[in-house]
């Protein structure tokens, strides 16, 4: 991470956090010690533990949509705490779903309090984020929530496709890329506009930061797709190549796929096989994509969404250091900065 | 049910099922095909059916509060469509967490269309409430999503609550009724008094229905306790002693448990057998809490309730008509008319 990002991220965990724990505390205690679990703040006893929890870039994003809008970061505070919470409900769920045990490299939510308690918490964190909106001191407060609602919606259909992908053998480039453009470019293009939505910032300024995030959310699910599968696992908190594990259908595995030829017939052969994949098997799979086309195509694709995201910045009319900003948390998501 | 409740239904569902089903209409077609099969307008397939959905209590309960504060019925109508999601998503997730597999005579979503995609049906439909009560035309917007998010937040307590039980061997009367006011009391006090928050009603009466509401959702849930042990299966949509079958610590049930003695070691007795428990075992069962007072107690728990809530209403500075309407839904939720 650049220092830049990394000094961006910072500021803003140390703003959000503290209402993100306020938020929390709301809960009743089953609820709140699985949130505190999945957020890094507590053990599963409940005892406070200085783990990392997320990034809190949609934390930061909605800070910085707020003072876009010329408004002090806290404006967006409200925003930033609701992003998170829906973000964090989407993983909560998302780890159900996917089975996964490992996230940020701890035993996911679900492993550790079952699935019941884990459903109920997702549950109870999706609530929240409204009711933290719901209460920020803003005129525009039934817009700012019409908008979070519409980003969970989009995020839960991405999903639904997501999930649709493993038992479809036929999935295109475009439906794979619409699916990415839901369940990771929704809530990223709401977390950069909601903070100037709360600010009651011109809707030519809120939809101009929207759009930017939802390049920034496409480059980012390109580069994380791409990480599934070389990423370290130092890096991603994850298994080696655990999105081939899990027989994922990410972005570079359809470009592959979907072009058809040797290699995605060798890719659709390793998928197809029954069990767990070995270390061997997953290796000639990362070569099939990469033969195939696949990761060239993605790194391509994520720096062309980046060049995306970064035009509407350098057109924004803003001030110059959260331009800066904005510049730096970009490179740093779409992996400019390694 | 009388004909007086059933016409009050009758009427609040024509108005509020067609918002219902636009409101579905705008989720994808894989989150809007569980909607429509859990709500009872679909097929597995998504034809259309005529089967019976709910009894649309919560959203009769909204239109009756918006006609409490001398407005139409109309503008309670986003706080019915925003009751009946929550309420239908904390179904869908119950039965998940439950492993039921009937609901309203027909087999749950989760049984017909996996774990996962009953869990984003769930979350669409909690997300989409939200988005549906953030558009309606009145200035107490805000307001109104909190109440809805509060009401959200404690009915997931409960259901937290409720799941603790399932492993607690020292569950006192008093936590099982505040399990209750949660589960089921707070959305039902929510339903009463948000038609009203959207008419910008007094807060004097938005308070008033949601005691009032509070009130019924305890005798409600008290009725459904001793239907969930003496219930027909035509009346319930679910088998025999269903709640005894699944060894639900149900108020009746806690009722005998805590007091002690030989009917509450009888009843501790068989829920620790393993397995499923025979008929016989039921019916010992449902003698057991019987011959321990759990049904003397839980009906007159039930009939304390429905009489405070009856006073409630007799006080409340509304049209005669109104007062009627709420009176008979009362009757008939609290199981005074048969």
């Amino acid at each position: 991470m650049t220092s830049a990002a990394g000094a961006v991220l910072d500021d803003a965990r140390d703003r959000v956090e503290p209402a993100m724990r306020m938020a929390v505390a709301r809960l009743d205690p089953a609820n709140r010690l699985v949130a505190e679990y999945h957020l890094g703040y507590a053990d599963a006893a409940g005892t406070p533990v200085a783990e990392s929890g997320g990034k809190g870039v949609r934390g930061a994003l909605a800070l910085l949509s707020a003072r876009a809008a010329g408004a002090p970061a806290e404006t967006g505070i409200p925003a930033a705490v609701a992003c998170e919470l829906v973000h964090n409900f989407s993983l909560l769920h998302d780890d159900i779903m996917d089975a996964d045990t490992t996230r940020r490299h701890r035993a996911t939510a679900w492993t550790v309090f079952g699935t019941s308690a884990a459903i109920l918490g997702g549950d109870a964190m999706l609530g929240l984020a409204t009711e933290v909106l719901a209460e920020a001191a803003s005129p525009t407060v039934p817009w700012a929530v019409r908008c979070l609602s519409a980003a969970t919606r989009r995020l839960i259909a991405g999903q639904a496709e997501d999930l649709a992908f493993e038992s479809d053998q036929s999935v295109t480039l475009e439906r794979c890329r619409q699916m990415a453009a839901g369940k990771t470019g929704a809530l990223l293009a709401c977390a950069a506009s909601l903070g100037s939505v709360l600010a009651d910032a011109p809707a030519s300024l809120t939809l101009s930061l929207a759009d930017f995030g939802q390049h920034v959310g496409m480059a980012f699910q390109l580069v994380d797709d791409l990480l599934g599968i070389w990423g370290s696992p130092e890096r991603t908190g994850k298994p080696v190549a655990s999105d081939l594990a899990s027989r994922k259908k990410s972005l570079p595995v359809v470009a592959v796929l979907a072009a058809g030829g040797d290699e995605a017939d060798r890719l659709t052969e390793i998928y197809g096989r029954p069990g767990s994949l070995t270390d061997e098997e997953l290796a000639a799979a990362a070569e099939a994509v990469e033969r195939g086309g696949g990761r060239a195509w993605a790194t391509a694709e994520a720096d062309r969404e980046t060049a995306a995201a970064l035009e509407i910045l350098t057109d924004l009319p803003i001030d110059e250091d959260v331009r800066s900003d904005l510049r730096s948390v970009t490179e740093m998501l779409c992996g400019r900065d390694h």
